[in-house]
């Protein structure tokens, strides 16, 4: 099978335009299909203050009133993914941006029952894999920005790591998938102090062993278990690490590489 | 050989949630190809406003700083385009938003040598037919908002009636065209205060003579020489008119056609 790289960058990558410039480079060298998609940044969050849109923040998570998706849909489809997709253009790649609602590549509803109301906030229903697939044989490299929608005219503000992942085990059946996280650290450490002590591969055994050694721990597990989710949907590997390494996490020299 | 709509509807539509709503209403309806270009709006000018970037207006038209880019990325290519997209999908139309960066769709260079400095502003230089081609024959309705690119990562401000007309022109070679713009008038008025006196049919003869007469002038001859252009290279027909009568402009119905 063809090999796809599904890659995720967060915010911190998004808001350094060196960083950025060094993660889309490395993109623009890979060999083989493949997917970006990219989280939010401060940008939001500068934009909302400026034109006095309060943000309200439950247990980390921002909850998406009107006047914030509109914040959103303008920062993220706007103007990250734009710059990021004439970037890529520069670089002689042939990207194209696209949120979930274009070709109702991912489809959501709003999230409801929940003990916090998030707001305007999608669950993933499912993938466009078929749209994905013509896109990409057609030489296209994809850049997604996190909003989705209901498919009755809702935008939806969507996780970014979420929406990677749906992708990632929606296009499993068709591809070698390897599902990348690009984040703030080296990978999975096994002393957060210190950065050289990358987790280079990660096993079942090995991660439930780390676990009731309480190595790995809080914000990590949740990563980690939706990591094997995504193996057990048929993803080949799941890679973590610092997302401007991204050629050596691509070519497997950097970061914690997940398997089953 | 197969119809294709190009229609540019303005801002004065994409600022009017009820004529927008009919206008798309209409565009789901609309057998047959279809691309729509939609321009700004005045959200672009209120968002500067409440962040507090100044907006420089030179003849009618907006100067585009690096802030003023930022601000219209955000709006166009974020806000307007994937609410019209939602909009779409949400008509079951299988439509996908885009800009001229998204796949090379449209490249441009930014505008110099002109007198005035319009700063971030792009004068087209091609379209990627090809790719419009294919996502047209995989069954896509395109929404295309007024950004290009410089092909080296610089994003563009862009007339969307020159967006509008060069796609037209570029596709005519392949396509029976039919070029649509939506404005605020019923058509080419033959006295303006009496919005009835649509010209309904017009060849050359016909708007030489009108010209003669005085009864065409100012800023409506530059549209009517900027749609004889696209009717000389290839373009079927063009139709001016109110753009929430979209079906009766795209039946003939209503509006001005204007043909060589």
């Amino acid at each position: 099978m063809e090999k796809l790289y599904v890659i995720k960058i967060g915010g911190n990558i998004v808001d350094n335009p060196t960083l950025l410039t060094e993660c889309l480079t490395a993109f623009s060298k890979l060999k083989g299909q493949a997917i970006l998609v990219h989280g939010g940044g401060k940008l939001a969050t500068q934009m909302a203050t400026s034109i006095g849109v309060e943000q309200t923040m439950v247990e980390g998570r921002r909850v998406t009133d009107a006047e914030t998706l509109k914040i959103v849909t303008m920062v993220y489809a706007g103007y990250i993914n734009k710059n990021i997709v004439a970037q890529l253009q520069g670089l002689d790649v042939h990207a194209m941006g696209l949120t979930g609602t274009d070709g109702n590549l991912i489809s959501a509803h709003k999230r409801t029952g929940s003990a916090i109301d998030y707001g305007l906030v999608g669950d993933v229903d499912g993938v466009n894999t078929n749209l994905l697939k013509k896109l990409l044989e057609d030489g296209i490299k994809l850049v997604i920005a996190p909003i989705t929608h209901d498919g009755h005219g809702q935008l939806l503000n969507t996780n970014a790591d979420t929406i990677a992942q749906s992708i990632a085990t929606g296009m499993a059946k068709d591809y070698e998938v390897h599902l990348i996280y690009g984040f703030e650290r080296e990978g999975v450490l096994s002393d957060l102090n210190d950065p050289s002590s990358v987790i280079r591969y990660m096993d079942r055994s090995v991660y439930v062993s780390l676990k009731d050694q309480k190595v790995i721990f809080e914000g990590m597990i949740p990563k980690i278990d939706n990591a094997y989710l995504a193996l057990e949907s048929g993803v080949q590997s799941v890679i973590i690490g610092k997302a401007e390494k991204m050629n050596d996490l691509i070519n497997g020299n950097a970061g914690t590489t997940i398997k089953i």
